[in-house]
């Protein structure tokens, strides 16, 4: 019944190095502003005019082309944002304006509407005021033609602002792989379902959806709930979502008991599957597949296995499918002794971040991880960091190979 | 034609006062487990039972009452996750177990498969394997009517699992609140149009479905573009979404010009209206009314004023009325001087965060910022400091009062 021909387990980082090799970034996609929340920008954006595009009043006040000194002058007409002053200005004579609005020669200035006395038609300015003065202008901000956003920038609140402003309302942007996923097991039950015995309510869809959500708004995922008939998943396998997923993902059934179809039915599905166990803990049971373009992931079932997996692994794939480069681990101190640690496989250890107070520097503090089933230890995780293996005991202070997590 | 009396100027602390006073939390409210994600959770949630609800094998493998040391069992039956055993066991016997699955009596304890020596019906063990080896104890990882998650925890994707985990698939939340929102101004243009002469494109409006998009996923906003004219927008004011929202924005015509109309049409429709003016900048005509439980704001529409605004006002009344405290400023060092910046009225200057390499401490790095109208500047910025009045110069290592941005 045990395995005949042993399976080889691969490092964590060569399953990087296999992502970076294998995993191509789809091709990029206009969509409109609204729904570009969220994306990276795939093209350069240029300023389409000059900002402002026209000499512009900064104040409500009156505008006028200033004398040398005090002087008085008459005032012939308004101009409010979004009106072109029609009449054409003599020496001596004055605008009402507004906020907004475009002078309508060179050389004026604004004097703010709090400062002006006026009497009937005509304006009394007892300073001398500098051409210019409470004027915006024409191209002041940003030049016609110059870089505006770079590819690659991140669209928040801001960048979207600021394609509106240059009228850049289709931008071309990374895409959102479309995910399906199945969570297995007939010992699994919907959440809304009081389990029976040995039965287990459904946590992994909701935690894949959340997640996916999370880095990519408007994320197009499917999801669905299959029980332990191989014949049945290998169907599903091969109708849609599942036919044509840029991702597909399997929580539960990765291991090699006989239960667990995963591999069996992605490889009869025409997967190459490279992996199917890492030298890592949680997770050793992780199969990647190759199908042409489609990347697929057996994830093992447990909570804390799925999280960790998620991120050491899918997080990346999804990244690299996106446009952009696997984000790097880096190395950050420990702010506790982690104890009784040794296994012999590297362990990823859920942990949140802090700032030393020693130090001042972003450090890690363990969460405390009772086993693989353990989801409520993942409450405020922020980064996983590796525990080299057969490593009994990591001192205060060590430094530890630390991956941010839920960041795009 | 300016103003005859005098509108008086509010400290930017005293309208955080008046929202904390006025702004009341709207009445959580249940939502789906999917639909909850971003919120916060309004009610106390505790384990539904043990964690895991019965002694679980954690691996594949064969399950036994161990001997003392190395023995012979005879295999009577397999259990899977999700199964029960049915067969009462006797000393001596020992099931083909699964990971997941439940042990059927105490004192058990599971053998990993890669280590069984199996001969037909008969498991040989070798060594000496002691009890519970393999297994996750019934509510080992939490017990039954254990708080799980705290009102007020944030829902993020683990928090989810956990909810779903235990049942709690309509959990009780903080509410989003229906934002109504116009942008105003005859020179405002759809971002998709060339702007004619005078006129220039709608920013505003993609920047605060974002913005809010960013702080509550599945927003409840609604928005519209009203002319200059007001007659038309105080009928709009009046209809909805704007007569029932729990807050209304209006982007533009919050100044006191002739042509700024909002404090006009909030005040007849009832709006009293405690914050027409503030004393700072960029952002000085603000408007903060009070209609029963709605709150409105007149925004200024300049695009820097306006992303100012919404952080300092629009964001906190946000969060109170979500049912969270308002976020506090932190005293920070500012890595750069910051010259030529005295105003009489105290400025809240966007800015980067960045680790300060000498104290590596969070200090803030200011932003180019050339005037109320460049967008351009506001790219990255990730926090608000405040410049008080009448200061020429801060230098480099300055403590500046200091708002992060953008966090929920």
């Amino acid at each position: 019944m045990a395995e005949s021909t042993p399976i080889p387990e691969i490092e964590v980082a060569d399953v990087w190095r296999l992502l970076d090799e294998r995993v191509l970034a789809l091709g990029p996609e206009r969509l409109p502003l609204a729904q570009a929340v969220g994306r990276y920008l795939a093209e350069e954006i240029k300023n389409d005019a000059n900002q402002p595009p026209f000499d512009r009043s900064a104040m409500d006040g009156y505008a006028f082309i200033p004398a040398s000194g005090p002087a008085t002058f008459h005032i012939v007409g308004t101009v409010k944002a979004g009106e072109v002053a029609v009449r054409t200005l003599q020496p001596g004579d004055a605008l009402r304006i507004f906020t907004g609005a475009a002078l309508p020669i060179p050389g004026m200035a604004v004097l703010m509407q709090e400062e002006a006395r006026v009497e009937g038609e005509w304006l009394h300015v007892n300073r001398r005021v500098e051409p210019g003065e409470n004027v915006r202008a024409q191209g002041s901000d940003a030049r016609q033609g110059e870089v505006l956003l770079a590819a690659k920038s991140f669209l928040g609140p801001v960048e979207l602002a600021l394609l509106a402003s240059v009228g850049a309302v289709q931008p071309l942007v990374g895409p959102a792989p479309r995910v399906a996923h199945a969570t297995t097991g007939d010992e699994i039950v919907s959440p809304a379902v009081t389990p029976g015995p040995g039965q287990i309510r459904n946590s992994n869809q909701v935690l894949i959806r959340a997640l996916l959500e999370g880095l990519m708004p408007a994320t197009n995922i499917q999801q669905e709930h299959w029980g332990d008939d191989p014949v049945g998943a290998a169907a599903r396998l091969a109708a849609e979502p599942f036919a044509s997923a840029d991702v597909v993902l399997i929580s539960g059934g990765a291991s090699v008991g006989d239960h667990d179809y995963a591999a069996r039915i992605l490889e009869r599905a025409g997967y190459e599957l490279p992996i199917r166990k890492i030298n890592s803990r949680p997770g050793r049971p992780l199969i990647v597949g190759f199908r042409g373009k489609q990347i697929a992931f057996g994830l093992p079932g447990n909570p804390v296995s799925h999280f960790v997996c998620y991120h050491l692994f899918v997080h990346h794939a999804l990244r690299l499918l996106r446009g952009l480069k696997r984000t790097n681990s880096q190395p950050l101190a420990l702010l506790e002794p982690l104890r009784d640690c040794a296994d012999r496989r590297p362990t990823y250890w859920p942990a949140k971040l802090e700032l030393d107070a020693a130090t001042r520097l972003p450090a890690v503090r363990p969460l405390q991880w009772n086993n693989s089933g353990h989801l409520a230890g993942l409450v405020g995780a922020q980064a996983l960091f590796c525990v080299p293996a057969n490593t009994k005991e990591l001192p205060a202070g060590s430094r530890v190979d630390t991956l941010f997590i839920y960041r795009g």
